[in-house]
């Protein structure tokens, strides 16, 4: 994150049955996502942050765009468009996927819910899923109806989230595992909650089903969250990048395989089922990947972050990558970062130089994640 | 256009190979497009527009990505993508396009440009069609790659454009017709220019091939333009929604077909091809469609058009459809909008009330376009 500029709010891009909300709340600037907006901090970047690792924040993230796949087919489809083996999953079970295309390109990373044995939803990052899942039923002989249902996620996440989630559906929701989901109830709206995040803390995502009721279900939530100190907040860079956790379009596209992205285990050849990516994934796996995404410390504090975007990585004057995502860790009071590098170039504590438009800065490759989980 | 935000550079979204000259031009605001940076204006809108309409202006539009399809079966496969009857279209042609799913919803309005027989660009608007066609490819029978190559299009529009053409290509640019392209040099640089545009203006889209040398480019462009008093632009609402041009994601999306659009002439039922959506357009040609896009002239000047932003029509206080885009035209000095109107309202002159946040306002059907193309 860097440079600031203005964004001019059109009819071309949605808003989020939030959106009224956020703006009340204080939301000081959007990123776009999956052609909505998608609300980017509030009090400040860093603000935001200590919010959520020390309390509970609520998050619009109806960016996170479903696709819901149902039919006596479905779940031959879905397997179809991931390598990971779901034969075993259960209804009420979440899973995190990649999506890759016929040479193993990863196309999205979304998380799959199992709202039925013929009922799906893949929850987005930002592509046009809708659009491949589409064009592939279009010849494929697959019994299935694939659309965009009227889904409009939040998170509810930090240390505080179970206690305010408590509050809003009972003690019922403490029983909900990891990756796992349930119906609820909340004023008359219902619900799927699912124990997920996008933050390695504690939390939540909530599934709200009819745009209507958008600054409702922020109003009965931010009430709840009240007497714990709630406070509006964003998916924090800061925090997935500490996590490790990736994002679709920053650390990786089209032209990675999951195998880069440390992701193996995510992709399952041994499987009966045919996926697409199956023989160009069993292929790369074989004759080895040549880049891998690694951890960065590099030297310099928050004003260096801004010249890190994207920048080239050297070793002894030959390129040895690129920066993918870099941001300023205020916990570990440390610039770190996640990069694309040459798989002869990973051994850990090795050091790099990462080219910027100023001085060139020392880079060290480092453990991922450089803060662990705390959602379990 | 209304409300100004803030958005925050960050790694996730790409950008432009012009991107740095758009900042160094003076840039004020982007949004986000194709998952890329789009300029949004310079100056102010209403100042670019009067450069537009009175010179000649320069826009970065690589958000415009292409998708290639290359190979024997490329003319079938990009027919299959297409309701227009492609047969006639032949070799340095460009076509506009409405692309349809199978219920002949609106994936997109390219515009194609024919390279060579087996070779064809797709030139986009707000949507991952890349995804879709390889999609369709997967299980379809044909034998094509379909991918997106390094090519990013600038615009040069405006009535000064042909001037700053030929200073640039020579007299051989004045001989390219209306929707015709070319493949021209420019300081070791190979071109494809096509005269078309999105402004109803003369004007040229400049295909670069090569995404390092956007600034050379750029740059060149600027120079040779600077005589005939060039300026930095963008894409502009006002000459377009003058021009009845339509926006993606703003006047239609997926829930609508290219008859709501006026548009069923690019869409060719009796050709022996067929394509997808052909059955789907067939029946609602039949039974009629049931809203129709149309011009309205809107009571109140500039500070009105925020609050029009897909506000909702009333005729004698029953819904009568929705805004889809508004913009005030300093021109006509009237506010004027497309709108999406049950087909029992579009009579010209027809009074209907637009319901916003403060006061309801008196609009009037109007025909379209408010202000007719001057490109050819």
């Amino acid at each position: 994150m860097s440079v600031l500029s203005n964004i001019v709010i059109s009819a071309r891009v949605r808003r989020s049955p939030y959106f009224a909300a956020t703006q009340r709340y204080g939301c000081k600037a959007y990123s776009v996502y999956n052609h909505m907006y998608m609300p980017l901090y509030y009090q400040s970047p860093e603000a935001d942050y200590w919010n959520l690792v020390n309390g509970v924040t609520l998050w619009d993230v109806a960016v996170e765009r479903q696709v819901e796949i149902v039919g006596p087919d479905a779940a031959r489809f879905v397997q179809l468009l991931s390598p990971r083996d779901l034969s075993s999953c259960a209804v009420g079970q979440c899973k995190y996927l990649m999506m890759t295309d016929e040479k193993g390109g990863i196309l999205n990373d979304p998380l799959l819910l199992k709202l039925a044995e013929d009922r799906y939803w893949l929850s987005l990052a930002d592509s046009d899923v809708l659009f491949w899942a589409k064009g592939v039923a279009y010849f494929g002989n697959y019994d299935v109806e694939v659309f965009e249902p009227d889904v409009s996620p939040l998170q509810l996440q930090g240390p505080l989230a179970a206690m305010v989630g408590e509050a809003l559906f009972g003690s019922a929701l403490n029983d909900l595992k990891y990756f796992r989901f349930g119906e609820f109830e909340l004023a008359g709206m219902p619900l799927i909650v699912s124990r997920t995040g996008w933050s390695g803390e504690r939390g939540y995502e909530i599934y709200l089903q009819n745009s209507d009721d958008g600054d409702r279900l922020w109003e009965t939530i931010m009430e709840a969250g009240s007497p714990h100190g709630i406070a509006p907040a964003t998916p924090s860079a800061i925090r997935r990048i500490e996590g490790g956790l990736l994002s679709y379009g920053a650390d990786m596209n089209l032209d990675n395989n999951p195998y880069e992205m440390n992701l193996g285990r995510l992709v399952d050849l041994e499987q009966e089922a045919d996926f697409i990516g199956k023989a160009a994934l069993k292929r790369i796996k074989e004759e080895g990947i040549r880049q891998r995404l690694v951890g960065l410390t590099v030297e310099g504090g928050p004003a260096v972050v801004p010249s890190l975007e994207r920048a080239a990585i050297t070793l002894d004057d030959r390129p040895a990558g690129r920066i993918t995502s870099a941001v300023y860790s205020p916990s570990l009071e440390q610039t770190i970062a996640l990069a694309l590098v040459p798989v002869e170039h990973v051994t850990e504590g090795s050091v790099l130089t990462v080219q910027t438009d100023a001085v060139p800065l020392e880079a060290t490759v480092s453990p991922l994640p450089f803060i662990s989980k705390k959602t379990v």
